[in-house]
């Protein structure tokens, strides 16, 4: 098959680690015979930096033509004190927005070779595998009216039927192809967005017997992800609560160097990044953990190119450099052996090869 | 020293906890005499069960007349299917809002006695003791305008200048009476109400030089709160955040059923209140731990009372008891003597004979 994808590489880290996604896709380029078209745009700091737009024209120009978009990181100290609309961040939000990717998929899961590294006692960590998906489009990110003064400021919190609809959709049908269990979260007690988004999950349900659906209130389910995160299977939830409970879920595994994500909308048109930030300490030194990336990139095979064979083929390549001991340094696994970014990333195209 | 207290039971296990936390104020009152005058009054389903009303004016007179409050728990599933306003948790946001209680704080602290029971490694939970400061009357709880309708739902997240200054002197505050350290947790890389709480934070640093700030983001503080707790001192953070973070922080410890909450305004008035909610499963079956409600209490006779040697006898009483083994059982700790409630109390109140 031949692809379009579109790297933006972004800030910090993010170069270092889509350079090794990139090798990856390469590799499997070449052992399944496919054509994959790299082109390279900017976004975040690096695009502020260059034509002082953190989303370029051009930019947007190249993802709309392409397959799929691979991003590593934006953001750093470096723009922290510029006005917001030239923030990195402002250019992931619009390129969200822009391309409708309303669906954030992001899959959390033991690995058993990182275990040590949980912050969670073994027995609570061992067994978690668990997905949440995050409206991405909506709510607090996006709504209007929004208001600033010196003495006053008004955010709103908007849900339409539709936003609501398609998020749960996706959350539905991805219950139903692992566990069966849905995990709707809000905070209906409270909020009114939060009262039609239970409504609304209420009547898809009747759609799919075969899931067995629970609403969560926010504030317990941000216990329960500590207490007993092995009880989750799928969680649904709108955008800001999404945002806390994945960045919480992301660390009780202890490998938030390893997770990766998805931003997809209908027709499967998505962007894949990794969970983890732009790490803005060790960039440049070829220190970074490149795992989250690449299985980024295997989520795009899979997901956006129906690619099955060759996502799991990359999976399995990591996970088995893993097991053979082979760590970066953000990982604090004893009597590990600590790698470079490209010397890890070696490890796995041999796997490959 | 005279004082009036209203005690609100409420439902579940709220009547059991609020009467053991009575007889260790009636033995406080006994040892160091003073006269506690106790007058008891209904709030959520107990008092929608009774009159219809989540917060019936009858209570609210009651609690004016006083001089503090001390709140059980409300809520359970009999009332679960109410329309809104006849939620038992209508109450409890009514005599907040009622009272003007802007400031919620919620200490959470290692206990040794505990520590089996924490989720987390031992040396991660080992040396926690930080205090989360929430505003409690204003943002998405309260703001207008709301809507909703079958299709769009609408709230608001409204700040005004008053309403963050005098919650954000409340944590300079009290992290200038510890270790002078004080996370400010906002989003203002997205919300325009963040910008503001931001602003006002930089302006109010002036006026503590001797307490370190730091701005966090409220995603990377539901990572940090698990994997480095101990970093933090004191947290403040908007309604909605401060929900959600607290019940996080809430559980890291191991510890739920111990942990005391105060809400209170400007004069120190003010309502007490454990952390747990009302537990309607062990509900009437003289199982509750009553440790949160007794802590709550002492907390009540420090902040509302002044009555500093009295709080830290009740907190003494109830950290003997623990240390001796003495435990309820919410709590997992191996090799513990499981007692009721009224066992567990009794001997609280023998440490206070
Ligand atoms: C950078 C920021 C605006 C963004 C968000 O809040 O969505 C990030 O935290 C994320 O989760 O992707
Ligand atoms: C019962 C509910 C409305 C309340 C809140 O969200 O404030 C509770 O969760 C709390 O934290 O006291």
């Amino acid at each position: 098959m031949e692809k379009t994808i579109t790297v933006l590489p972004g800030d910090g880290i993010g170069p270092e680690v889509t350079e090794a996604a990139v090798k990856v896709l390469q590799a499997i380029e070449k052992r399944y015979n496919h054509t994959f078209n790299l082109q390279y745009a900017l976004i975040g700091g690096a695009a502020i930096d260059a034509c002082e737009n953190p989303l370029p024209e051009e930019t947007i120009n190249l993802c709309s033509e392409s397959d799929a978009i691979l991003l590593g990181a934006v953001g750093g100290p470096k723009w922290d004190q510029n006005p917001s609309h030239l923030r990195p961040e402002k250019g992931l939000l619009a390129i969200r927005k822009h391309f409708g990717l309303y669906a954030n998929i992001r899959p959390v899961k033991a690995i058993p070779a990182l275990l040590e590294a949980s912050p969670l006692k073994k027995e609570i960590a061992e067994s978690v595998d668990l997905v949440i998906v995050r409206e991405l489009t909506g709510g607090l990110y996006f709504a209007e009216p929004r208001k600033k003064t010196k003495d006053y400021a008004l955010d709103s919190l908007v849900y339409t039927r539709e936003e609501i609809e398609r998020i749960v959709d996706t959350a539905f049908q991805l219950a139903r192809s692992r566990r069966g269990k849905l995990a709707s979260v809000d905070k209906a007690n409270v909020l009114d967005s939060s009262k039609l988004w239970r409504e609304i999950v209420e009547e898809k349900k009747q759609g799919y017997p075969d899931v067995e659906v629970e609403h969560m209130l926010v504030d317990s389910t941000a216990m329960k992800l500590i207490t007993k995160p092995d009880a989750f299977d799928v969680i649904v939830t709108e955008n800001m609560f999404g945002d806390i409970l994945s960045d919480e879920a992301s660390v009780i595994t202890g490998s938030l160097g390893m997770l990766p994500s998805a931003s997809t909308r209908e027709d499967g048109f998505g962007l894949y990044e990794p969970v983890h930030g732009s790490a803005p300490d060790i960039a440049g030194q070829n220190k970074a953990n490149p795992a989250a990336t690449i299985l980024s990139a295997a989520m795009m095979l899979r997901e956006a190119f129906q690619m099955e064979t060759e996502a799991a083929a990359v999976e399995e390549a990591v996970f088995n450099v893993l097991n053979d001991g082979n760590f970066t340094g953000d990982l604090q696994v004893e009597g590990k052996r600590v790698l470079s970014t490209t010397e890890w990333t070696a490890k796995v195209l041999e796997e490959l090869d």
